[in-house]
């Protein structure tokens, strides 16, 4: 098969109901595997950014971290973990976020991030856009320089572009309702 | 660098009383952030399982994943997550394991499971073997055959060895005392 030809909304399993009643969850555990669909979203990640000089890339825990390993891997970049409260050690800076009821916090280790470095930071889905801003201003605070943001899915319907604007924002597939 | 010449040690940060006082942390986040270290543990993975007929590659959340991902689109192998109860959509099979107080519960999608095949189980570093456990016996049940586990570090101080019995444990760095 020949990667353009792949229609990569073929490989995202829908799932009704997921987490809760009324939602439509999309599913990237269906693009692992087949090796063909991840094969396929590793090349694009590195067609899109071939021009880029990246210092870092900086995935989210946890299916950020599928996709963000292997094209860390591919083009020899340092890959920096974005992890939920208390799973990182030593040294960390922590920021907090809202969610739909409450809040959650992420850390990061500052130390490993390349001050004044063009970091790429990267999740699997992007919703609201809360958790990759949190992170985006980890990084920053860090010392990284971070321009372009990654998903390899995009939900349109939520405001995410409003919440991240400023930054580059790039997914492999958008969809617009529910 | 060459890659026989790299000395895994030298990437692994040690944390003192983490997570908790008197525990020595054996840090895998050092290994990421070095690209050439990063492609020796790939590289080492695919040269020790190159004879293996591997029909999927089932890595567990979260620091697991940041291994297996690379490893899985190297070889051109299905990469199934296990992950905690509550992640994954769908029709899942869910088994719990002890922690030192209480216990925890680790889920599969079944029908992403090869029926027959030859999975690898891995994660990024093995201690009691307790999540690897349940996580073997989940795939075991799911209709797969888990003849090899891996480790990138092992704790022999730990009985992982009995835990594991009957499976090939291989790791690429090994600590026998805390």
């Amino acid at each position: 098969m020949s990667l353009e030809n792949l229609n990569l909304n073929d490989y995202i399993r829908k799932v009704q109901d997921f987490p809760k009643k009324g939602v439509l969850f999309y599913d990237i555990t269906s693009i692992l595997t087949s090796p063909a669909a991840f094969a396929w979203c590793i090349e694009k990640m590195a067609e899109i950014y071939a021009d880029k000089k990246l210092a870092a890339i900086a995935a989210i825990e946890a299916r950020g971290f599928v996709f963000a390993a292997p094209f860390a891997a591919k083009i020899g970049a340092p890959l920096i973990l974005i992890r939920k409260k208390g799973k990182l050690p030593g040294v960390t800076a922590r920021k907090s976020y809202s969610l739909e009821y409450g809040s959650a916090e992420i850390e990061i280790i500052p130390e490993d991030v390349p001050k004044g470095g063009n970091v790429l930071l990267m999740d699997d889905l992007i919703a609201t856009g809360g958790t990759l801003k949190a992170a985006k201003d980890l990084l920053t605070e860090s010392g990284a320089l971070v321009t372009d943001i990654f998903g390899v899915i995009g939900l349109s319907f939520f405001p995410y572009k409003d919440s991240l604007s400023g930054v580059n924002v790039t997914t492999l597939i958008n969809y617009d309702s529910e």
